[in-house]
């Protein structure tokens, strides 16, 4: 069930059997010559949904811009500041946690949101260990979809080194799954991206990386692999969210 | 275009030739018994769409959760406080700034939103009128889908007072048509819900109006309507998005 | 009675009666060649005294520097950020709920505040919402003097379309007759000013509007007319907190 | 002259012979058994009012909530919080810096002012000295009317002791003449109020000063007192100002 | 006891007899030719740590950068911006107050940190005056080191004018018996530094003292003065920390 | 070199040769039965230390107070919010760049800050790639000395699993090892303490792991073996700061 899709009576209802919900975290980045600005949000979205339709937890809105400084200098990247990913985290779990949700689980297509993320848990963490906020059960739960077991092997057995860490071929190829309309075809050159570090300012990352790419061959994707990714991380994912809910 | 499914070179090409930009805002608050949670992004997410769709214009990521701290008494609703969604919406617009866009159009489903947009426009401009940031032209406009003639008229002539003033039977239409597994068919008690201020904290909110409406019948809301309103809104915004872009 | 002549123990009489306090809030800014800087103030700091001493209501200490960055191409306009002034008002409405105070009422003389003070209500009423803050009784309201029906129809039959929007002959009239100091005899040209929207930076606002009027003619103004404003922005606003004070 | 009484055009005129400016700082909290809530702002006003009429030096508004957190337990008090009041401070200043004024001159009637008003000034000054802010020659001082030589001295030869040092007899006297209708007949009990430290919570200070003062008796006071209080105020400000602007 | 030396344990164990703890504060800010960058954490550091180890107080981590903007023209100085610092304090006071303990004594080694950390109790007493905060005891003191009676008589006599207020020769001593590897033989030109004022910017500060030293001839002091100093201090803070525990 | 024992006048002559920096941070928080409360800040802070002796890199002040929120239920621990530690990193981080740093490393004692101070990073290099700061070189890197290679060989040679991963065996010992004062002789029971994520609350943490340790048996530790445990930290961390510095 999708949170966007459901009437308050129906998520009043879905309270009475769970307190758990999934939230759908991305970026709106450049993702090279290839790959689509929305892909890591199209990505865990993807998965999410497919979650809610078969296992009918609850889906809520993806949240489509992350902290993407680094990739300020491409055209269309879009990015939060730190502070007000924080900002927008904390006030989502806080109205979810005033609704009775226990569990709260992210579930991330960009490694670019991890430290801010875990730094927004900290945040609404230390009101209650402060004792300034009502003390009710509250758990939170980050997930890299693309760090999922399933998914990290079947990229290893279609790439190899070739995957890469950004634009890699498997996010593209759930990105196509995902957006059918988002397939390009496009010469990449050199075939694999450079590599290096990304936690630079925007100038310096696209001085390292001039398409975009970190170490990744993203040719190599097709939107068929992008549906044996999403199999992969909706397996991943769900494994992860059952035992983040059943774990007290 | 969809900024999402788009690569960077694609952006960059698109602004060779336009500087402008059409966002979707919303918001995830309950709509009454009848209606999604999400009526109000699907609804100038649909329209946005098909701007991008008809006229070649670059449609930005939808901002789905907005300020709606009234309606918190209602599972499932969610909020940015004003003072969290005016970082969003600053460094959403820094990022476009940055690119080259000049002239960002929000498209607004939500008429809590308001207020704080405006507000946020008015922290991005004062940066600037206080000559703390390189003064490169920046025109921000926000346009309500719900407010525009086109639309106005056809929801008057529907509904007539029926129309009501949240949880209506025009965005109820417009977000059947635009999501179709959302229609529900629920009899509505009273039929007419009473009218009143939304200027309150939740819990007042929620005893003024007990099940979420606000002078609304959207029993009288159906898809086939919903797809007059997208066309009354596609001209609406398209109109008010021309006048902007071509106004100095 | 205003709160700054007042003891303390005269507001804790007054509260034992009521629990309504009006607050004048304003600007500093242009006002074009004849009207005071402080205009925005002035007027609704003189109908609120009057209001104070015809009917015995309680008014707190004038706001007197708004939300105004697109003035600050004109010598002397000072702005408060919006994210500042939403500190204010919420510092303001929680040291006033602290006391007992259940119905804040703003009267407003600033076109350009009401964005932000809307967005401060918000800001107020979503910690009361999300549950972090006691939940006692508290109704905001924010009426624009200028946009009171007496003084519409008013400026409407003494100066038709040379009102204007922005250093109004309505509001240099009231300003002039509450500081008589201020009238100043200026040739005005052209008589009527430029229209256009404000919604802009403070450069771009001047190059619309040169010498800082916004459709108006305020050479009609006079201090005599000023007298007529201050009677009609006391009734409406009289009548409009009576509605406020007594609505539940 | 004072700003709110000026048309864009004057100051515009004055910033060509003078960059310096006056702004009355004070607060609104309880100042005992027959002191108005209003003193602290009411005496700085009456001086800064006598500075520009006398002098021609440019008085800008008045800021009449200050920080005074320690009062919230007294009726009417108000605060802002220290972040609250750094924030309106810096863009305040930061306006009249902006239109050219390079010494801003705060005359303060609230000893709980004095730390929060030094901060906002290094506030302001860190964005400079880290080279964040175009480093144009700025100036910022704080002078306490209330300990002015002259009127320290008056203060003593009229009350020695019994001056204390909240509602003190030499600014209710003051207050008195600034606003004669504020002159209240009461008999105080003790005659002297108990003495001790301000730096605490509200419900400490009040049971530490169960009628609001502090050390004083105020019953002392007249209006008569305030006029010599206006005059001594005024030499020790403008001597301060003088000294100020002409100080590289 | 240090607290950074101490186990938990031990900190439960002290709670039992006693709910007062001593932070050293400081700055990291150039100190002159001769005087180290960490003059001013040194100094109430040794202090501090003599207090523990003598009267068995505890004592918390030092905060060793402070709000030193105006010395950033010299190589080496660290400042935090007044609202980090309020940010900081607020923290750590919430966390000592969360574990109960109620007097929170700050020993401060510069001028500079003065107001904002009066700003910073201010800021956490709001929260409990205003009723947000649950209203368990808290005292909050500042005491400067070089502001105590027999610190002052000591410099008097050993300098007198000489001594001057910033790079002064009492807190170079101190410092050095504290940290003899920052002894340093250096010619002063000239002997004795200008005097004026430090409220300004960095550029303004370096021009009005241009080797960094207030007034002050620090080539007069010595690590055996800086025993002498630390005896003086000593006493003046434990006189001074005895008074406010003991204070109600 | 340690900043805190220089002269303004030796960092600026280290600034002639050398941009880098190196800079302690750690936590205040329980460490177990018998681990000092210091523990985080006392093992970087020692490696730094001898890094500055042996190789003549600067060494800045120590940030002793980290992000620490789950701790809070076992007293003495201290907290910084993530968004207040991120406002400490950025002014500390703006402030060396200011005098022309260009590589800052971050020598961390605490898997709570890692990130927060990634967090930190990215909120500094945004305002560079937003463009709205000046864009000299800066570089940030953290590096955790407990995730060095040859520390985490020696731990698992010394201890195996019993090393755990809070209060554990090898960050004692290297406490102990640099604050000899504080070895304590416990008996721990049970001697392996309980696994599980710190990604909690206080309450829970604390009911999670009793007596503070997290899968640790720290009776294990020894002085001696911090000894070793420095030198190779000292070798870690040296590797990991030339590779930062060297590679552009």
């Amino acid at each position: 069930m999708r949170l966007q899709h459901a009437t308050w009576q129906e998520v009043e209802a879905y309270l009475a059997h769970s307190t758990g919900i999934i939230l759908p975290i991305g970026s709106t980045e450049q993702h090279g010559p290839n790959g689509p600005i929305g892909t890591d949000s199209l990505c865990p979205e993807a998965i999410a949904w497919a979650l809610g339709e078969r296992h009918g937890v609850l889906i809520g809105p993806t949240q489509a811009i992350g902290m993407a400084q680094h990739h300020l200098a491409f055209p269309g990247s879009l990015t939060l500041r730190p502070s007000t990913l924080v900002a927008v985290l904390r006030d989502t779990i806080e109205s979810l946690a005033h609704h009775g949700f226990t569990h709260v689980f992210f579930l991330n297509g960009h490694g670019g949101n991890i430290a801010t993320v875990n730094a927004a848990f900290a945040e609404v963490l230390a009101e209650r260990s402060l004792g300034r906020e009502a003390a009710g059960e509250l758990h939170l739960r980050l997930f890299n979809w693309f760090a999922g077991r399933r998914g990290r092997e079947l990229a290893e057995s279609l790439y190899g080194e070739a995957e890469g860490s950004h634009a890699t071929a498997s996010e593209v190829s759930l990105a196509w799954h995902a957006a059918p309309q988002t397939v390009r075809d496009v010469i990449l050159s050199p075939r694999l991206a450079p590599t290096g570090s990304a936690q630079c300012d925007a100038r310096t990352f696209r001085r390292r990386f001039p398409d975009g790419r970190m170490g990744s061959d993203p040719s190599l994707a097709s939107a068929e692999h992008g549906a044996r990714f999403l199999e992969a991380g909706v397996e991943d994912a769900w494994e992860a969210y059952q035992a983040f809910v059943t774990d007290r």
